[in-house]
Formats: C-alpha cells, sequence, structure tokens
C-alpha cells in the first residue's frame, strides 16, 4: 500500500469541486462542495446514531437503500438540522439542483450539511450557484481541495489522503476527505467524509468495509463527548479500476478493506489532533480486557474525561483520573490489576502498578506530557481485548470556541 | 419548615470539628474534621458506583452496614485512592483512632477521604493530631463549620445548612455539610456530604429518605461528568428531639423526607454553582417526558454536554446543542414536539417550537443569558414526566484548576 496525492480524485473516475455560494456571509470562505463520478457508482454510507437527524441526513439515508450514487453535495455554514418541514424542502432541493445538473437520477445524489443547528438553509443561494459548483469540478488533487475546503467549519487543517493497493494486478485507489473537529465522540458526531475508490466491489461487501473501517477509525474518536445531528461517511465505488469484481468477503476483499481501514485510521487521528482547541493529540490503548468492545469502553471513557484531558492540557501526570475513568466506565475489570504509563517521543514513565501508584520522577514525566503526541498505555489484567481510542486535550481555547460560535 | 444555624451541630447531640494536620502542607488549610454523637446514631450511607472505590469507602461501607455510627472522621488533601493494600490499613487505622478516643467501637466510624488519587495517605499525620482534632470540638456553629473547611478541595464557597421542622410537637432539626466541586456528576462524584438529625426515626426509614433526597437533588447535580472514586453522603439519627420514633412510612417520615429533601437540594444548587471555574448555576427542566427518569436522562444529557456548557458560559443562546444533547440521550421522544426557552431574572425568550427555530432577538436572548442563574426550560410532548437538573457553564478556569491540580 503506498500513499499517494490526489484525494477524492486520486481513484479514477471522480471529479470535485468547491466555491463561495453565500452561506458562510461573513468569512466568504467556501461552503458549497460536489462530488461527482462519471459511471454509477456502488455506495455505502454511515450516519449519527443522534435521535435528531439533520434533513441531509434522512434524505441521504433514503437514497442509500438503493445502494448506488453518482453524486454528493454538500455545504458548510448552515447544518440544516431542527428546520422543520422547510428544512426536508431545502435538502431535498439541494439533491435536486445536483441532479438535474449532470441529468441523473435524484436518488443517486446523496446530501450533506455542517454548521449552525436550527437556522433555515438559504436554499436560494445554493440555487443561484449551482452552475457555478459544476464549473468548478476538476479530476485532480486542486478540485478535491476545493470540496475539502467547502465542508471545513472550525476545522484548522485540511484532513484528507488517497492510498493505492494492487488487486488481481491492477492498481486501486482509494480516496478520502473528512471535515469535524468539534462535538466529535464515538459514532463520527459532526463528522462528513466521503471517500471515492475505483475499486470493482459489491455495494454489500463495500458497506461491510465501511463499516469495519469507521469502527476501528472515526468511532473511537473523541473530542467533546457531544454526537451531532449531522454526522455522514459515504463511500463511493466507480470500478474503473478493472479489477475482477469483489464480490466474497476473500483475499481481495480483506486487502481493500484493510487498506481502506488504514486510510480511515490516519483520518481519525488527524480529527483528533484538529479537536477544537486542541494542542495535543492523546492516544488511550486498553490491553488484557476481557475483549475488545471492553477495552474500546474504557479507553473511551478515559479519552472523554474532562479531568484526563485537562491533565494533559496541563502535562500533569495525574493517573488516578485515569484509573477513575475506568471506574465508570460500566466495564468490569480488577483496580488491582490496572497498570499505566505515560509515553511520548521523550520518554516513558510508569506510573501504576496492580492498581497503586509508584514513584516516579514528576520532572520527567513533564518532560513526556509536554509532548504534542501523548499515549496513555493501560492493562487491565490478562484478557486478549485490545484497542486504541484517539482524543485530544481540553485546553482554553476550546471554552472560547465554543463560547461563541455561531457569532 | 424553617432554616436555621448550627450546620450538623444544628441537631442536638452533635459535636464537631476540625484541624490542619499536615496533609495540606503547602496551603496549610484545615485537612482533617471530625462529626461526633453523644449517643449511638440510626445511620444510613449512599457510596460512589465507581469500581475503583477509595479505602474510605471500602471501609465506610462495611461498618454502616450495622446501620449505627457514632463519628465520622474525614481527610481533605488526599483521597486515599489506588493506594493499595497500605491504602486500606491507613483507612482503618483513621476509624481506629477516632473510636480509641472516644472509647468507641470501631464499626460505629465511618471514614471519608477526597483530594488527589495515588498518593499514600500521611497516616502519621492524622496519628499525631488526632488528640487536638478531638479537642477542637465543638456542639455550636463554630464547630461545624471546622469541619466543614476541613473537608473542602477546590471549592470556593462553605456549603451548609439547618432546617426545623415539628414532628409530633417536637422540634426536629436536620443540618448538612458537604464538598464538591470538580469530579462531579450523576451519583455525587468528588462530593462528601454528612448530615446529622435529632430526629427518633428507625434505620430502614433513615435509609429511604436518604434515597429519595439524594435521588433528587446530588443525583442531579453535573459538573463534569467525571465520577470520582470517593463520593460519600452519610447521615446519622441521634433521637434526641423526642419525638415518637418514625416507625412507619407515614405522616410523620413524609414531614422528615421532605425537609431533608429540601436541604438536600439547596446543598446540591449550591454545589453546582460552586463546579470548579463556574460562573453561572444553570438549571435545566424537562417536562412532557413518558416518565420522570426519561425526564432526568434528558435533562442530564444537556446538562453534562460541553457544547451547552460553553455556550452558556458564552451567553450564547445556541439552542441546538440543547436538542442535539437530547438527541443523543438514549431517551425516545419526538424531535418535531420539542419546545425550549431560555430564561433568567432579566426575563424569558422562546426560541424553539415544534423542533424548529423561532425568530426571536439575538439582544434579548444575550440579555437574558448574561444572567448568573440560567434556566433552559424544554417540553419534549405531553407526557407525565419531569425533573430539573443542575449544572454550571464551562469556564477557561475550569481548564485552568484541572489542568494542574496536583501542583
Amino acid at each position: 500500500m503506498k500513499q499517494i496525492n490526489g484525494g477524492v480524485c486520486a481513484p479514477k473516475g471522480f471529479r470535485a469541486g468547491g466555491i463561495w455560494c453565500g452561506i458562510k456571509a461573513a468569512s466568504k470562505k467556501r461552503d458549497l462542495a460536489l462530488i461527482y463520478s462519471e459511471k454509477p457508482c456502488a455506495a455505502a454510507g454511515i450516519f449519527t446514531q443522534n435521535l435528531v437527524k439533520a434533513a441531509s441526513v434522512l434524505v441521504s439515508q433514503k437514497h442509500l437503500s438503493h445502494g448506488t450514487l453518482r453524486a454528493i453535495i454538500a455545504n458548510s455554514g448552515n447544518a440544516n438540522a431542527c428546520t422543520g418541514e422547510a428544512g426536508m424542502a431545502a435538502a431535498r432541493k439541494m439533491a435536486e439542483l445536483a441532479a438535474d445538473l449532470f441529468a441523473i437520477n435524484l436518488a443517486e445524489v446523496a446530501v450533506a450539511s455542517t454548521g449552525v443547528i436550527g437556522v433555515p438553509l438559504p436554499i436560494g443561494a445554493i440555487e443561484n450557484s449551482i452552475e457555478a459548483l459544476g464549473n468548478s469540478l476538476g479530476a485532480d488533487a486542486a478540485g478535491s481541495d476545493a470540496a475539502l475546503e467547502a465542508i471545513m467549519t472550525t476545522d484548522t487543517r485540511k484532513k484528507d489522503g488517497a492510498v493505492e493497493i494492487e488487486i488481481n494486478g491492477k492498481p486501486v485507489r482509494i480516496g478520502a476527505m473528512v471535515k469535524g473537529s468539534g462535538m466529535i465522540h464515538i459514532n463520527m458526531a459532526t463528522m462528513l467524509g466521503f471517500i471515492t475508490t475505483d475499486a470493482a466491489i459489491s455495494h454489500e461487501l463495500l458497506d461491510k468495509a465501511l463499516r469495519r473501517a469507521a469502527g476501528h477509525s472515526f468511532n473511537r474518536v473523541t473530542v467533546d463527548g457531544d454526537t451531532s445531528t449531522n454526522d455522514t461517511l459515504i463511500i463511493m465505488a466507480s470500478g474503473e479500476a478493472g479489477n475482477s469484481p469483489i464480490n466474497t468477503a476473500g483475499a481481495d476483499y480483506e486487502i481493500f478493506a484493510e487498506a481502506l481501514e488504514s486510510l480511515c485510521v490516519k483520518l481519525a487521528k488527524s480529527m483528533a489532533r484538529d479537536g477544537e482547541g486542541a494542542t495535543k493529540l492523546l492516544a488511550v490503548t486498553v490491553t488484557g480486557a476481557a475483549d475488545e468492545k471492553s477495552a474500546e469502553k474504557l479507553a473511551m471513557s478515559a479519552a472523554s474525561s474532562s479531568l484526563v484531558k485537562a491533565a494533559v492540557f496541563g502535562a500533569d501526570a495525574n493517573w488516578g483520573r485515569v484509573l477513575c475513568a475506568f471506574g465508570y466506565s460500566g466495564v468490569v475489570f480488577d483496580p488491582n490489576a490496572a497498570d499505566v504509563s505515560f509515553c511520548s517521543k521523550a520518554g516513558r514513565v510508569k506510573v501504576c502498578e496492580n492498581g497503586a501508584g509508584l514513584q516516579f520522577s514528576e520532572t520527567e514525566a513533564k518532560k513526556i506530557l509536554l509532548d504534542d503526541e501523548i499515549e496513555i498505555n493501560a492493562s487491565v489484567g490478562s484478557g486478549e481485548g485490545k484497542a486504541t481510542v484517539w482524543g485530544c486535550d481540553l485546553t482554553y481555547d476550546y471554552v472560547k470556541i465554543n463560547g461563541d460560535y455561531r457569532s
């Protein structure tokens, strides 16, 4: 597997673009994105589990039920959530505008929105700009980049990537872009993610691979414990790579699924690092749990704890908070079998063994925790369960960003 | 019911005191507290549900299983949690020191600790000061006050109170003190609470009344979602009031239970207001839910949301975050039936009706949200379920306090 350039335009058959249509009235940053495939694509999607779902989510879920797509239209600056029947009409209109642009079926278009909740979506601005959006499409890295910019909100860095693998001698590519920095928690809160591939693969296996990849990546990221109304992760497979179609979960499927997972893990980590106000990437790894789910739950509890996150911000080796967070996770384990270490590029210090504190050098621990990539490694027994969860520190800037997001 | 002075010394038969024994080495603030009853008391306790339990919790749970107490000894500055077998020995020794002081049974002493986790408790300091602690006891407000000071950590204000009611013509008193400002969430995280009463009441009904009061007060407070290793809430009833003993859940029990609940609600609110770094008290009330439990869960989800809390700090009427938090609470409700209003002494503004945003004056909303007591009132349907949960805003100071708590 090799890393390549081009984002969602790296796989054959895709074009992408992005423009400013006027939703982000003040900043005049790009706010409308489009990804288009020349041919019908096998497609799969994963959406928010929040009971309160944005109109775009409801429309996309319906369209995805057919298992094929040709286009994704997305806006930033407005979530089109809690906007009533007018919001539903606006989301349908967005899909219709894209369908008309390419003379494709309405059900071949997915819609996504991100931004402030409860404000009517200015659908007129999108309608007025739909031709310009079509004209912005490109089949290169610049097109992918423009689309990516157009889905960003409080994101401070671009999060995309592409990989190439070989399946029966044919180069197969996967490209992806994601946005999301606040309101990110297990189950992809306020995340938009669009993935393209030129692999020939059935809808069923594409769906299976996407769920596995998301389960080990985006669903293991936490920023603030909030789960948004708008989460959307969609993959489209054009089949243009010319590999013999992947229709069974055999060796070819494994190659594809592993590459997809690896790309998603990379983007999930960059999403955690870009958590609102974050200065540090935090990776919590739990081993020795009864099973993988328990390990994930323990790690998520520690990575989500405001106290742990504030301690990481302050480079304070307050490991008791880690054990405390394990304790209220709901997972049964033996606290007296728990070991905890803090690690970074600057070194490694074991602070707790068999549930009790060890003597350690505060100076050394401080040095380790001042790094910008912190690992908390904990073992909680002799089970097989292991999982890593990614998060970030809790900072003054998180409070600042979210104390006045709408202004 | 009338408010009276005297804290835990207001009821007949109790003495209290507090001193500095050296655990809070740097600040030299009081760190060791004692509450003592002349006579054996019916007693009940509620403890943390965290799987990782402080040694003091394990010792007190064991002693409380007998249903009677005569003393509570408590320290601040050290949680004596995650301290292994040495920690257990230290907690037992604390109880023993108090038992020896009064020549009472070991099982008549409860122990509580609060402070940093994972650091050995300097039991020698407590042993050296046990006589001074005994000498500090007083039967007046000053004694109660000294004990209260000695259990405070990052608390910025004293949280205590006392009430008097009448039961069969006899004045009956209840006094209480609590500490807790960070790590406070449902199930009383890092809260210590000691309640005294001179009511004559059976252990069973005392326990029942305590659980009801805590369920409607301390268990409805959230500061940061963390649940501590040390939560302890204990009530002791001396029987000195001379009322005919409350042995059935009749009218006398109701008078007592209501007074206890009202005192606990008052202290729970002051605990939320004193959340670490908090500048505002937030009360989220949900009505119209299917049942009380659902209403509580919805309200807790909103009051715990970092995004809602940051918006309250920033006086930003970002009501979408409230609905969003309801949506991921796990409670089933109809988002299209949800109404949301923001209220304070400065007024009231309805921002959402039937799940969709209303036009409202941002200036008016700002004025309302700049107050230091904010109410979010939401109706989610036509059910009977209603509950209020108390929390606070998320501020720069929360991050500051918790970024370097140990130093």
